[in-house]
């Protein structure tokens, strides 16, 4: 069904209706102007006989606001009423949305969490979907009316309203596409696809036509930031194909012009290596010279989670004298409270700690790595080359990440970039 | 029951709990401070063993960037996506607020208007409130919780959000007090009460302590702009004693330094002339030659009326040769429209008409006028031994109002104020 609508063309040529959910960010709706730019891109979709849901964020810096609010009063505010506070900013986006679609001639009526209503669970702050009743949005889809419903917000079964967390929006577009069983999501950004590496550091990096939602996670996480990774996980789950696109260019959602994130087997040529990913701003702890025993992961791991820091890079060195160190990395704005949870939280003995800050991880993410040797080492010869030395390793089946100095970070970006040959052909001529 | 309540100070000497309800204005929770100054007087009253119901505004400044961005997509944008945009303003309110109580060991909870429900009508923009379910709220109240409520907003039979019109709040507060059959619905505001005059104009000024509904109400139109019209309207209807005072003292709603908005046999000395009020700003229409036959009031006054423009003060002048001359008042800022609406849209004859611009309203109100002869001679002595020559007279049962040239607003205030002797003695000494 996917292949045929994406690979033929029908949807268009022959008129048949598909169903889309388009969700615009923060930037895409910053303002009136930018929300009636995006208003004509969904009366394109309209005009092409789709039927439309629309999903959007807050305008920018609106929820910053309301969360600097809340945190004025106490950084311990209830979440409960923080969840009342800052779901208004795509509120006040969705009045605004509906309105404009109306000025310019396309029926439409915003559609909040709770009228929906969007069910979730009952975790304030980043509360998970666990239902949303089609029952109404189907009826208004069906007499070409365009919903607009606000993302990032949901209600509880205790009628209270809810949020997902932050970029929690993206989450609220696919599970709707997933409600609905939409042929595609459209996440209109600022940027106008999923690239080989940031474009800021490799001016060559091509954009990416078609990524699975696995490298999509590993490249999501890994700080391409372009997609909220649970809305990637749920695509994935639901079998929802998303597209990602700018939303300050002319076409529209059906020209493709974008990244269609869809599943593994919709991809016919698979890369090797599809993108270069880096991570700035991570800082690495050793703990030394702790004794080499079952359980002492969960004793200094625990206490960690616990704190809600967030550990990523885990490696274990190996042991002498019954003693080991363990190493991992952490955000460098988790440090302090990091620092702090091990010198006081932990049961555990241990000789000494180092930290290194200004580390950075680069992770070279492909599908088609499975199926191929010599990854790795194309990445280890090629930092070699350049003097750039490997602090840590760590590797999934479908990506490579090592650990890096900082300053390292764009040589070795831009190095690995050209090694697996990832260049836009056209940007090089 | 009022009287026993405020006139012996049993309620806070034998700790008999009271239903009060305290609404917080704008400016009053301009920002977080000023929140947090606002939920302190809260703890008070609960301290004081009251059960006490908030009522909020948007944080001042918030519903006009809000209004402005819905004239920015269309000035005739869709008065039910209006809505929802314009209440998220007291939403965020309602939620700061529940957590600045709490963080200061208050136990709170915002209620939305959908989740009480505040049911309304369905006219958009300008709802009336039509029902309030208690039974949560006072569950809340009886196990010692502070209950939240975002002013001007309600929900529909429809199930969308609807909004009071601008100042509902106030009658967000008094119909919410009134549901609760509360004991007191106290009105925070940037003013410590109802003066006998504008003080910046007269600065010996008295503060009224009690002032009866209907005098209220004349004041408040008049243009002393401290309560909204039709929460006094409401008040006078449910018998709910309203009191206005500052937000910016110590003291708190059981001290009773504000003014008490009650009803009049709850007044013991009604004064004869309560206060003076002005209303600056008004332009003075006359219709010349308009012939004297039934009908013609009703043909000039429906146009104007289907325009929404606030005809104020009307005088019909003496009939000559069949022809006669309409005079009326308009707030300046319809003057254009009217004039509009009189060259276009009337389906009468006149001569000619006659506009004067940079005229101001002054009334004398008071409750006792109505025992008492010599008000109306007082107030034209007065102003001709000043030489302010009287436009227009309009009389009710308790206010005379007379038309004057704008430029003598202030002298005439000060001189009908020391005339009826209203001074604060204190302040003259």
């Amino acid at each position: 069904m996917d292949k045929l609508r994406y690979k033929n063309k029908t949807l268009k040529e022959q008129k048949i209706m598909a169903v889309i959910v388009a969700k615009f960010g923060g930037t895409s709706v910053a303002d009136i102007k930018r929300i009636e730019s995006a208003a004509d891109k969904i009366k394109k979709e309209v005009e092409a006989g789709n039927q439309v849901a629309v999903v959007v964020s807050a305008m920018s810096g609106v929820t910053n606001k309301l969360v600097d609010y809340c945190s004025e009063i106490s950084p311990m505010h209830d979440v409960r009423e923080y969840d009342t506070v800052v779901s208004s900013g795509e509120q006040i986006t969705a009045g605004l949305m509906a309105m404009a679609l109306q000025k310019i001639g396309i029926s439409a009526r915003s559609w909040l969490g709770w009228q929906i209503p969007i069910k979730t669970n009952n975790v304030h702050g980043k509360a998970r979907i666990e239902h949303i009743d089609t029952a109404e949005i189907k009826k208004r889809l069906d007499i070409n009316e365009v919903v607009v419903i606000p993302g990032f917000q949901g209600i509880t079964e205790q009628r209270r309203i809810s949020t997902l967390g932050r970029g929690g929006s993206d989450t609220s577009a696919v599970a709707v596409a997933a409600a609905l069983n939409a042929d595609r999501c459209d996440i209109y950004t600022d940027v106008d696809g999923v690239y080989t590496a940031d474009p800021r550091i490799v001016s060559n990096a091509r954009k990416l036509h078609k990524v699975s939602y696995e490298e999509m996670l590993e490249l999501a996480s890994l700080g391409s930031k372009v997609l909220q990774t649970r809305s990637v996980e749920m695509g994935a789950k639901s079998n929802v194909p998303i597209q990602v696109l700018s939303s300050f260019g002319e076409f529209i959602g059906s020209d493709r012009k974008g990244t269609l994130v869809t599943k593994e087997e919709d991809i016919v040529e698979q890369e090797v290596v599809s993108g270069i990913a880096h991570q700035k701003d991570e800082a690495k702890i050793t703990v030394i010279g702790v004794e080499d025993v079952p359980g002492v992961a969960a004793k200094l791991f625990k206490p960690l989670a616990d704190a809600a820091i967030n550990v990523d890079m885990i490696v274990q060195n190996i042991s002498q004298d019954g003693l080991t160190d363990m190493t991992f990395t952490v955000p460098r704005t988790d440090l302090e409270r990091a620092k702090k949870v091990l010198k006081e939280n932990i049961d555990l003995k241990y000789e000494d700690i180092a930290i290194t800050e200004n580390v950075a991880k680069v992770s070279v993410v492909g599908i088609g790595m499975k199926s191929h040797a010599g990854v790795a080492n194309t990445m280890f010869s090629t930092l070699a080359e350049k003097g750039i030395n490997i602090q840590v390793i760590s590797t999934s089946e479908i990506k490579i990440s090592v650990l890096i100095e900082q300053d390292y970070t764009e040589l070795a970006v831009r190095s690995l970039h050209a090694a697996y040959g990832l260049e836009d052909q056209q940007k090089i001529m």
